[in-house]
């Protein structure tokens, strides 16, 4: 039973995924559909990622309200090429054809070396690190590329065209969760610019242009101009890659299409999501990866041994120590908001 | 026969690719070593790089006057998954094993829908471009990483210890030259910084540390201290899997190892490359990539459509549309250099 401290409620993550299936189920979702999804939302709150977690919920299920995406969709796995694999998500949620094809995916890599999985027709509206987490965690190297709405404009331009298109890489430890990130291509995630507005707080430099391209401070000016990516235009460059694999190569479309196409239900566009995994077992003569991984923790040390320094993923993994046993914390108003639609 | 003007000498490119041949040939390359260098040193300039033209090529020959690299090494190529190649170099130069590798990687990808090409104990020394152009020219999308020496710190460190790093990525088109990005994963190149050192001129902002860790402006502080990523974090995310596929997962060195075991006689370090290929045609049911690339196209009208955007590699293919026919200039003092040691 959940338990209200002052304007927050708190929940284990047994009650947040009940209540993501709930909510999931009494509109429209199947129950591997809304199963999977609550994994995802769930995943997010264990690790403190709150932008992902139950905050999403509405979202996900005004998306089923609004009859734009398929409750109980059905994926469709198939073989391509021996070494791609691919998943028609059939206009449902991607966490259900990110589980059945992030296991077609393994396989393939183990069997092949190195193997690819195209998710088409998906809405997606989680992190990555959750699926190039779970192929890491079996011990393969693992790629992940997703469009987004668009937001970010190219490189020298000053219109939004891009998505904020985050990849993600995880790599395989021993005995330890994997090494993940996630990252948009974007200089900064447009939530965080929605935060500064809230807030009444300026946006650091090179965040965003405005409506006119010059840069601005401003978060509402931003809003309403384009976000820019990271590090110039080779951020730029890591975005139009995203583009193009998540995109056109799958038979996909890119962000500025499925932005065309959205229907603004608070719910993500339609769109595609590509992988790689590694066997790194099979990317050295003699197999076994266990040296390599040995190899790749004399490199963490290295990075660990300056003071300051971080390896990706660290917030998330030092969050899930803790959220497991004491639980998480919603506010009070969003607590309500899920308990209505789950109710 | 060269032409002098000024100060600058005008060579065709087969006057650069001769010179280049005769050079490393003299000085103990076996023919098909000297013409896969010749041939990546005269692309470089073909393309107006310089920086990997006939600059580099006192460098290639010092490091067979030293015997750190065997001039005459004969590349292995293994097949270790059914979609995994890999070639040894056998302490040779990158450009025979990456044409080796490349052709089987192709083969691969076609037959796979996606594969990876291992490249260990080689001498890499030139951009990543040609590598995955000469596979996006196949029709199929590349991706290629190497480590360099340790420059760059790691994301919120003080002292080099990532390479420079750089990833490229080609993606064919009809008609027309690859689009290919190859950048680096530091905030800039090596060479900007000592050419800002040699002009007496301050550094941009971000691009460096000096040895105490605080932000420099002065090149030679900068040199002493370490280069940092792009775009913070993000880059430093980059940099960190750069090391992760081309060290330990194909059994390989990381940066700072390659530095340490390095004897410093002006040619780069021993180390390892990775590439992956796929074929876009065995991505979407059906095949055929053409949809693809047509798709593809829409998305480069979208960016050319905003004045001040171009795409990437549009300055090398301008550079080659006139070098062929009017060839190519380089300091008196280079080629009086690059002469004697082809005399």
């Amino acid at each position: 039973m959940a338990i209200q401290e002052a304007d927050l409620v708190r929940m284990s993550l047994d009650e947040v995924h009940a209540m993501a299936v709930k909510g999931l189920m009494q509109h429209g979702a199947s129950s591997e559909q809304a199963r999977t999804v609550a994994d995802t939302i769930t995943s997010a709150e264990r690790d403190g990622c709150k932008s992902h977690g139950l905050f999403r919920l509405p979202g996900y299920i005004g998306s089923l309200k609004s009859g734009k995406i398929t409750g109980d969709a059905v994926p469709v796995l198939s073989e391509l090429a021996p070494a791609v694999v691919k998943v028609d998500a059939a206009n449902g949620f991607a966490s259900l054809p990110l589980e059945i094809g992030t296991n077609a995916l393994a396989e393939k890599a183990r069997e092949q070396g190195i193997a690819a999985l195209a998710i088409t027709n998906s809405y997606h509206f989680a992190a990555l690190w959750p699926e190039a987490e779970r192929l890491a965690e079996q011990g393969l190297v693992a790629f992940a590329f997703v469009t987004a709405k668009s937001y970010v404009a190219p490189a020298g331009g000053i219109k939004p065209l891009y998505g904020t298109n985050p990849m993600a890489f995880a790599w395989p430890r021993e005995g330890k969760p994997p090494i993940v990130f996630d990252q948009a291509s974007s200089a900064s995630a447009r939530g965080e610019i929605m935060i500064h507005e809230r807030d009444g707080k300026p946006i650091p430099n090179d965040w965003a242009i405005d409506s006119e391209g010059n840069p601005t401070n401003d978060p509402t000016a931003a809003l309403a101009g384009a976000q820019l990516p990271f590090g110039g235009y080779k951020g730029g460059s890591i975005a139009l890659m995203v583009e193009l694999l998540a995109g056109a190569m799958i038979g996909d479309v890119f962000s500025f299409e499925a932005t065309a196409n959205d229907v603004r239900d608070g719910g993500p566009p339609k769109r595609g999501e590509f992988m790689i995994a590694i066997d790194p077992s099979r990317c050295v003569a003699g197999g076994g990866a266990i040296s390599q991984l040995a190899h790749a923790e004399t490199l963490f040390a290295e990075i660990l041994s300056q003071e300051g320094t971080r390896l990706p993923s660290d917030r998330r993994y030092l969050a899930r120590e803790s959220t497991p046993e004491e639980g998480i914390t919603i506010p009070q108003s969003l607590y309500d908001e899920c308990a209505a639609l789950s109710g």
